[in-house]
C-alpha cells in the first residue's frame, strides 16, 4: 500500500509501504478515505522538530473499517469510522475525567503514518466512532477535520472557557484557529474577535462567526483587544500558533481572571512568571482530547448544523503529498486534504 | 505616629511618620490593632526586588476605625476591620467577576506601610469588612491573617481547584502553604499531601489537615506524589513558593487536566510551553482577590472553626519590626505578628 514518509525537513515522498495488519486483538485496520497535512506537521518539514527518518506521517483519518481484533466490540467492517489523533482507551480514571491525551496507554496515531491507504488503529474501541451511515462524499472533509483540527480548536475554545456573555479573541488565522472561531460561536460566545491580516482568512472567520477582526499584532494587536473591550481585555483567549510573541498577545490580551486556551504546539515558548502572576489569567492548554468532544462533533457534522470542513481550500491525492506540504508551508493553503 | 520604614536591603527601622489623614471622601483612617511580616516584604529585604527607598513597610492589617470620608456608608468609627492588601472598589466589571485584586481602581496597601500604629485605607466601603463586634484579644491574629496570608492560601486552593474527591498537594511550608492546606481541608479534599522538611511546620500542616507529608523536593519530590497517586500525578496542586524549581514540581506533579494555583510571587521563574503543553495542566495564580474569601473568612474565623492565627510563632511589638524581618528571612519564623 501506499504511504507518505518524511525523510528529512522538506522532504516528503509517497512510497509503497508494508500494509499494516491487526498486531492486538484490540486493534482495527481500516481503509483511509481522508486524511490531511497538519500544522504541526510543518514543524519537522522545517527542521524545527527532530525525528527518526524516514518517518511514515500523518496522524488525522476517517476511512472504513476493513478488519476488527477479537477483543473490540464497538465497530465493525463496512462502518465509516472517524478517530482522534491519539489512540486511546477511553477507560482509564484520566480517560474519564475528559483527557484522553493523556491516556495512560495512550499511541500516538502519528507514528502509525495516517497519510497512507490503510491504517492500523490500537485501541480502537477507545478511540473510533461510527457515523450513522456511510457518509455522503460533500460530508467526508467535515468528518476528517473532527479527527485533529477541528477537535483541536474547540479544544481551544473550552479550554478559554467560550461561552455566553463572553467576548473571545482568537490568535492565529490557521486552520486550527478558524475552526476556534466556529467553537466560541457553537458554544455561545457574545463576540468573537479574530486576529488575521489574510482577506480570504478573514472572510472564512466572519462565515464561522467572527463579529471583529484585528489585523495588528504583538503589542498593537493587545491594544486593539482592549480598546474593544473597554480596556478590560478578552474574557477567553485562544492561542492557535504556538510561538512567544503569540503566547505572550495572548496572555496580556485576557483581563484579569480570564482564560487562554493554547493549542498551538509550544515551540521554544517561555511563559514569564512574573507575566502570568500579574495577568491573573488561567492558561490551560496541551495535545487535544479530541475523544472527549467527538460524538457532538459528528453529530453537529451528520446534522449538517457546522461545516468545518471548508478549512480544506486544497485537495489532493495522496500521491501528490509533497505538493500538499508545500502549499501549506507556504501558506498558500490553509489546509490540505489527502484522498488516498 | 510610629511606622516601619525600609531603607534598602535588609535595614529596616521603626520611625517617627506623619500620621495619615482623610484624603479622599472614600477614605478610612484606622488604629492598627495587629499587622504583619509577610513572605513577600522578604523580597526588596533580601534585595531581590528593587523599591523606592525608604519605603513604608506593610500590607496586612486589622483595627479599629477611627475616622471615615463623608462617602463611606459600610464601616463607622469603632467597629473593628479588617481588609484586604489592595484597596478596592468592589463595583467594577473585575471585581464583581471575583477578581478584586484586579481592580480597575486598586491601590496596594504596601504604599501605605500597614506596618504602623495608624493607616489610612482607601475606597474603604470596597475594602474593609467589620466584625460583628470588638473581637476577643486571641482571635485577632487570626482575624488579620485572613488579609492577607489566609486569604492567599485560600485563594491557592481555589486556583488548584481543591475540593471534594481530589488530592492536593502544596508545595511550600511558609505561612501561606500551611493554610493552603488549611482551605484545602475546608474545601473538602480528601487527601492533602504537604511538602516540607521542618518537623515544626510538618506538625502544623498535620493539625490543619494534611494526610500526607513529603520530605523529597524537585524531580525526588515529583517522583513522591506521583507515588501516592497511582502514578497519575495529584489533581490539585498549590505552588506557594515563587521560585523555578517550586514551579516546575507543581507543574510536573499534576496529573493530565490537573490544577495547579500559584500564589507565590514568581521571582525569576520561566514556565517551559512544551513542558506546560505536555503536561495538560491548568495553570491559575497572581495576587490573591482576598475580598472575594473575605466574608466567608471572617466567619469561619469568628465562630472559631479555623484557627489561621497559628501561622503567627513570634509576635513582637512594632517597634522591634527589625527583629521580625530578621526572623521572617532566617526562617527563625514561620509569620511574624506586629502589635502596635
Amino acid at each position: 500500500m501506499r504511504g507518505a514518509v518524511m525523510y528529512g525537513p522538506g522532504d516528503v515522498r509517497v512510497d509503497e509501504r508494508e500494509a499494516p495488519q491487526i498486531v492486538e486483538p484490540t486493534d482495527a485496520i481500516i481503509r483511509v478515505s481522508a486524511a490531511c497535512v497538519c500544522g504541526s506537521d510543518l514543524w519537522p518539514y522545517r527542521g524545527v522538530e527532530q525525528m527518526q527518518w524516514p518517518a511514515p506521517m500523518g496522524h488525522e483519518y476517517a476511512g472504513i473499517v476493513e478488519e476488527v481484533g477479537d477483543a473490540v466490540t464497538s465497530v465493525k467492517p463496512g462502518q465509516f469510522v472517524v478517530g482522534s489523533f491519539w489512540a486511546t482507551d477511553n477507560t482509564c480514571e484520566i480517560c474519564r475525567s475528559g483527557y484522553q491525551s493523556g491516556c495512560v496507554n495512550r499511541v500516538p496515531m502519528g507514528a502509525l503514518g495516517a497519510q497512507a491507504e490503510v491504517l492500523r488503529v490500537p485501541l480502537a474501541d477507545g478511540t473510533l466512532i461510527a457515523t450513522p451511515d456511510l457518509p455522503d462524499d460533500d460530508l467526508v472533509p467535515s468528518l476528517v477535520s473532527a479527527s485533529d483540527v477541528l477537535g483541536t480548536g474547540w479544544f481551544g475554545a473550552v479550554a478559554a472557557e467560550a461561552g455566553p456573555g463572553k467576548t473571545v479573541a482568537v490568535v492565529g488565522d490557521g486552520a486550527v484557529g478558524l475552526l476556534a472561531v466556529l467553537a466560541a460561536k457553537q458554544l455561545g460566545a457574545e463576540r468573537i474577535i479574530a486576529m488575521s491580516r489574510h482577506e480570504s482568512r478573514q472572510r472564512l472567520a466572519r462565515e464561522y462567526g467572527a463579529t471583529d477582526i484585528i489585523e495588528a499584532r504583538g503589542d498593537e494587536g493587545v491594544a486593539a483587544i482592549k480598546k474593544l473591550t473597554n480596556g478590560l481585555g478578552a474574557h477567553s483567549i485562544v492561542e492557535a500558533v504556538g510561538t512567544q510573541e503569540s503566547m505572550n498577545q495572548a496572555i496580556h490580551a485576557a483581563r484579569p481572571g480570564g482564560h487562554v486556551g493554547f493549542v498551538g504546539v509550544a515551540h521554544g515558548v517561555a511563559i514569564d512568571g512574573m507575566d502570568l502572576f500579574w495577568s491573573l489569567a488561567h492558561v490551560h492548554g496541551g495535545p487535544a482530547p479530541v475523544r472527549r468532544f467527538l460524538p457532538e462533533l459528528l453529530d453537529l457534522i451528520w446534522n449538517r448544523e457546522i461545516n468545518p470542513g471548508k478549512v480544506f481550500d486544497l485537495e489532493l491525492p495522496l500521491d501528490q503529498a509533497a505538493d500538499g506540504y508545500r502549499a501549506m508551508d507556504q501558506r498558500d493553503a490553509i489546509k490540505v486534504l489527502l484522498r488516498p
